[in-house]
């Protein structure tokens, strides 16, 4: 967080006194910030080559890796080499990522110097969203036997390569184990003859390389740290992650699951940079097995076709009733796997869920079904249009809504602890299981409730 | 992010070797930490009196504001104020406010001394969801004509107090206007005699104090920041916002509009911890208004009540064809508004989404609609349920698949961008509007598909 690209900050209208050149680069480059997303790329480009070469080093470091691939290429090639050596070996390895394919890939990587592309190698070597993808492996590091004031100095020494952040030092014997850490501050403010031994934390928050980012992210805002460092198994170090890279995977992670709540596959792209033929495989996907799942309906409906006969109007009600039990069931899985990925529910829980949901069905149900039922008896009173049982008709309409809703609320609240319990991802399986479960069992709930208490008048 | 309370450093497991006792302390604060979410309150205070002092003070600093007010709550009240002068003015601001009551309220401000209780009641003048909410004014500041060495030596004294950092140090004039900023890195790095008006950067990306929490957080990952100072309408510098609190923002957001497109209104509150009336209020309101507009799909039947008395294998199918409109519907929309809460896409891009969407609604429609004549057409060969004209039904369900999913995906994303267009918070209304609309508009496209095809057979 504290090298040049990621700690830099970026120009903005105001305080720049000093020389007008000075003032109308900044208005230029804030303005070609804020207006960044609104281009296209070709006018992106073209305002980035009117910027200063320091403004326009500011604005490239700034941007997210795909597109900093899209400005690096755009480059002439002889100048892409000062380009790639200006980022930090997480940034770089995140973009080589981005390369439209392996030729491109190691052409990038050569551009790189011996030990910046070793670097960089080893970061490739994790997949991206473990902790060891997430990582820097350059911080700043001490001897526990170092003097305070030499260390110091030797930080100083250490400041002028591009560290991640020198705010934290961690302290490591000969083999790379961690014995503890030191923050800047602490350093500064200690004795210079004290030992960094003597000054240290024993007690280190860490991660493993192999842990997963979403983990990660729950472990920085668990114990409100901004940087952790990552262990191989045996306890040697082999980066850090800073918080900065954290918001990132926040952001990734809600729209995953946002997505996955959408009834589809996490897209892992843009929405507009998404090559339509994977977006619509996506999308597509879910939708069919969505629909292979509702077809249960048209199998439930038929099974009821003679009641429908004899009563039509039996069916005028069909999609008002589902898509209650539908909606109710939908709030129900959004609320619990949403606290499931804040960590707040587990299926230590499952009780109180239980209590809860069978509450909220309830009242929710018998608050919709009297609306139910005062529609169908106003209306009838204004103009006859459910015949002369309607009376039976509301009270059938009253009763299937509560069962609905109901069992919406209580499904869309259970599936996800399940499907967790046997291991799916409650994301990404909840959508079409409970809009199919509820659809289908909303139909059986509706005629049912009908045929007990419509048998010998209408049916 | 670096006084005690963010910036410390959380124990775990490994590397306590100096003492035995530093070994279990640090094993009883690691496995709490990570054991509390799944303990009951009694659980975790009963386990919150055995820690040490300093291992208390640790778990109790990095909770969030809402579980900290119940472990300062429940100490007696003569120890409260060690406790509540503990905490950086930000974080108490946020304690304060989760009191359960004005009076509670003022008893913890009256805790403070009195330059904490000043800076605590002004950041409690701003809403919480602001800039000024986010900030914390105490932030390292400097001169812009002292020298390099004697700005060290300014900041080491600084450092003792309780600094939300020290690694961005701002430069200010007597009227509190901001001049430039300095990393302690660069000031560290430069010569002893420099000014600091020398070393400093002119240009600073800011933000202003009413600046709303999602905007500050773009502001975050734009530029790839750790440290934004706050400015007033006058550039007068009130505090500075640092990127562990922009973690918790984006959390945040990502639930509220996580739980609007649940189709309810944010809850605010973990799902737990939200009274049971205040979350069936919220769930309740929003499933009736939904209720009200599908009471158009009742009128909508009604009006093709004839056709489905004459051909009631109709009937059969009006599950299966709204629901995959909807499905169609909610994964464009919510593909659209997350696009739109991440800046990726905004009014502009309206032709480019007009076009993918109907690309990709054309495409999934047929895909579906062939699925659907496909298991009418075989379904019937194996056991024939759908009379004579079974083919014509098919290719009923067939067309009117293709129409409900394109209309399903236009209006899904094409309303969110409208709802934006005319001031309406996209998140929020567009559930329950993608829903009526497409569901009720679903069943005139498919009786009116059945009317073109069925009229003189069927119908």
């Amino acid at each position: 967080m504290e090298q040049p690209a990621r700690g830099a900050p970026m120009p903005s209208l105001q305080h720049s006194r000093r020389s007008p050149l000075a003032s109308s680069e900044a208005l230029a480059l804030a303005s070609l910030g804020e207006a960044w997303l609104n281009l296209t790329w070709a006018e992106r480009l073209a305002a980035f080559r009117t910027l200063s070469r320091w403004d326009a080093e500011e604005l490239f470091l700034g941007l997210p890796a795909d597109d900093q691939i899209e400005v690096l290429l755009a480059q002439p090639e002889e100048e892409q080499r000062a380009w790639m050596r200006l980022l930090a070996p997480d940034d770089a390895a995140d973009l080589v990522q981005e390369a439209p394919d392996e030729q491109e890939k190691q052409r990038l990587l050569a551009l790189l110097d011996d030990p910046g592309r070793r670097e960089v190698n080893a970061l490739l070597a994790y997949a991206e969203d473990d902790a060891g993808g997430l990582m820097n492996p350059r911080y700043a590091r001490l001897r526990p036997e170092m003097r305070v004031d030499e260390a110091i100095r030797y930080l100083r020494k250490q400041a002028r390569e591009h560290l991640e952040t020198i705010y934290y030092v961690y302290v490591l014997d000969e083999q790379q184990h961690l014995l503890g850490v030191v923050s800047f501050r602490e350093l500064f403010a200690a004795p210079s003859k004290q030992l960094v031994r003597e000054v240290m934390r024993t007690q280190v928050v860490s991660v493993q390389e192999n842990q997963n980012q979403e983990s990660v992210a729950r472990v920085f805002t668990q114990h409100g740290l901004t940087a952790i460092p990552v262990l191989d198994v045996e306890n040697r170090i082999k980066g850090i992650v800073t918080i900065d890279d954290i918001v990132d995977v926040v952001q990734q992670e809600a729209t995953e699951d946002i997505q996955k709540f959408g009834g589809m596959e996490a897209l892992d792209a843009p929405y507009l940079k998404i090559p339509f033929g994977d977006m619509v495989k996506k999308r597509g996907g879910w939708l069919a097995a969505l629909f292979l799942g509702e077809m249960l309906t048209a199998t439930a409906m038929a099974y009821f076709e003679d009641e429908i006969a004899r009563a039509v109007v039996l069916a005028l009600f069909v999609p008002l009733i589902i898509s209650s039990g539908g909606n109710s069931g939908s709030q129900a899985s959004t609320l619990v796997i949403r606290a499931m990925a804040l960590g707040e529910l587990g299926m230590r829980d499952l009780g109180r869920v239980l209590r809860r949901e069978l509450g909220a069905g309830i009242a929710m149900g018998l608050g919709l079904g009297a609306i139910g039922w005062l529609r169908i008896v106003v209306w009838h009173q204004l103009r006859p249009t459910y015949g002369e049982h309607y009376l039976l008709v509301a009270f059938t309409v009253f009763g299937s809504l509560v069962g609905v809703v109901m069992f919406g609320t209580l499904a869309g609240s259970l599936l996800p602890l399940a499907l967790r319990r046997i291991g799916f991802d409650p994301a990404s399986a909840s959508a079409p299981f409970v809009a199919t479960l509820v659809d289908v069992t909303g139909l059986v709930i509706y005629f049912s409730v009908a045929s007990a208490l419509l048998r010998g008048t209408l049916l």
